[in-house]
């Protein structure tokens, strides 16, 4: 079958300077498919944009509850977040609760992406922990599942933990995917495995956590409750100037959307039931963010225009050089 | 007529996570084609990849010799240095000896792009000057151009100004290319103007540089003497862990080689008198940096394996996370 993807330019001058492709899906919790790009057969692999998924054993299982966790500490437990002190801060306290601290995380350490947020690290005379790794919170939720499962803690990011067991398994579910070993599969930055799966099987997850379709209540309530904590908070799952905070500031409550590296968005429109997931080939975050804004703007254009207008705003940003002079533009290729 | 890219590709566990499409032309003097891979006839912008060309008048005016330019320094004015304190204090020399200052810059500021130069320089307590820039080594060699020829210096940056016009002269002469407004244009980085051209036009320029094909001794002279400052001094042309200082150590004196944003790497085999010059289509350094070693790996497979096998290796890099355990690789695709 011919297929066509998304293109996203990057402009300078009067002239297109680089291109991305983008593949992308949009489908509802039944599994029928209201948009399609490019290649969504292909596995790919859904590294931090389907932290919702690896977190609904925290909820699940009472975790979450025993140990008090609110919207921003669920949105934490899903985020990649910027390392900014508030989401340090927070991590430390999720894991003093379960009775545990940051030698207790196997995340690693890196200073935080930001080169903002880590030029203030730096100037303050501090250095990262594992705290201000962007999956500390969800490393915390983890340990806080094993904790209140009474689980060995340590060797929890192996992928025969039970901790990672249980997000394999609400993965696969979900996606209707036998993810796993014999499928293509690696570790992520933050050491647990990730698994890929095709884009349309992503986008059903999120439309099937959207509108509860064909999932237990259990499930269906966990994933309502941590995508209303990440649109409720969406800094705690990300941070100062992240796209995931814009695109989901743009419409409160209405648009979910995640970040994963090597350009990978997945998310949903709860009004709607749709879930989506997309990926730049190229794995280039700025040709993610584009997309997923027009994505997003497309879904949206027939139940709300002005919303849409926002969204395909989000889909372009302006390339300045070192003297604040606008030289281009990033911006999905019209026809 | 049918092209065929280059794909680099990087993987993760057992699968190819994200790919990248890169063209490539390699000529010799006369414009031969060597080696053609993907488009290399629709105008690129070159970026960095060719301050050689750009510094071909501080040189040729006879303002390099009067001010003092040894090897060191000649690399400097044709380097995207990384802003560590020795780029830093001999930019600010050069502009010393030429009466002029930090102030005189109009590059702008930026922190060091490399994060663990940024860390230091903050944690320093310091902040950036227009010094750190990385392209203030250029300027610096564009403001002694203009004093030796008592031109007024404050906007040089301007494509109108002399020092524009002969710098965008030397490319369109070495290039065989009519480069100007009335092509694709833009601004650059620095806020000096871009000139786009195609790929085989930027290698035709620097296969004419490495082998003095047609060209005035005079310019002949200066293009072997900058390209032999940077062979001699690559430090002082990029930055520690940088890939242009890896690309000209594995062969000392024998590869030329220099990064350009967004994708870009031109280079000469001063040797056999070939020109390269090749672009990632989505901008990719990583792709540019292991494409352009797999080029100059078949450009000298013929004269000399053990090299060739040496820029075989600088091709494939590892991908490790934040534990340092390796999870992926980035490599040339191969059948």
């Amino acid at each position: 079958m011919l297929v066509s993807h998304i293109v996203i330019e990057a402009t300078r001058g009067n002239a297109v300077e680089s291109v991305h492709l983008v593949s992308a899906a949009v489908v509802d919790g039944s599994g029928r498919a209201l948009a399609t790009h490019g290649d969504v057969a292909t596995p790919i692999y859904p590294r931090s944009a389907i932290k919702v998924m690896q977190a609904l054993p925290l909820v699940e299982s009472g975790a979450a509850d025993r140990f008090g966790f609110g919207a921003k500490e669920l949105a934490l437990a899903c985020a990649s977040h910027s390392g900014e002190s508030s989401h340090v801060g927070l991590a430390a306290d999720i894991l003093q609760r379960a009775g545990l601290g940051e030698a207790d995380l196997e995340c690693g350490c890196h200073w935080p992406f930001d080169q903002k947020v880590a030029i203030a690290l730096a100037q303050s005379g501090e250095t990262p922990t594992q705290l201000h790794n962007n999956c500390s919170g969800k490393h915390a939720g983890f340990l806080c599942t094993a904790v209140h499962l009474g689980e060995e803690t340590r060797g929890y990011v192996a992928g025969d933990h039970p901790v990672q067991r249980r997000a394999r398994q609400a993965i696969a579910d979900l996606t209707n995917t036998a993810v796993g070993d014999a499928t293509p599969s690696g570790i992520d930055g933050c050491s647990i495995p990730t698994y890929a799966a095709p884009l349309q099987a992503f986008a059903l997850g999120f439309a099937r956590l959207a509108s509860g379709t064909a999932l237990p209540d259990t499930r269906a309530r966990a994933g309502q409750r941590l995508m209303a904590a990440c649109m409720a908070e969406p800094f705690f799952m990300a941070g100062t100037d992240r796209a995931c905070v814009a695109l989901m500031e743009a419409a409160p409550g209405r648009v979910f959307a995640k970040t994963g590296a090597e350009g990978v968005f997945c998310g949903a429109v709860p009004e709607l039931g749709f879930g989506f997931a997309l990926k730049a080939h190229d794995g280039g975050t700025r040709a993610a963010e584009s997309a997923v804004a027009r994505l997003i703007a497309d879904i949206l254009r027939g139940a709300d225009r002005a919303i849409a207008e926002r969204y395909d705003e989000l889909s372009r940003h302006s390339l300045r050089n070192w003297e604040g002079t606008k030289v281009g533009e990033v911006r999905p290729r019209q026809s």
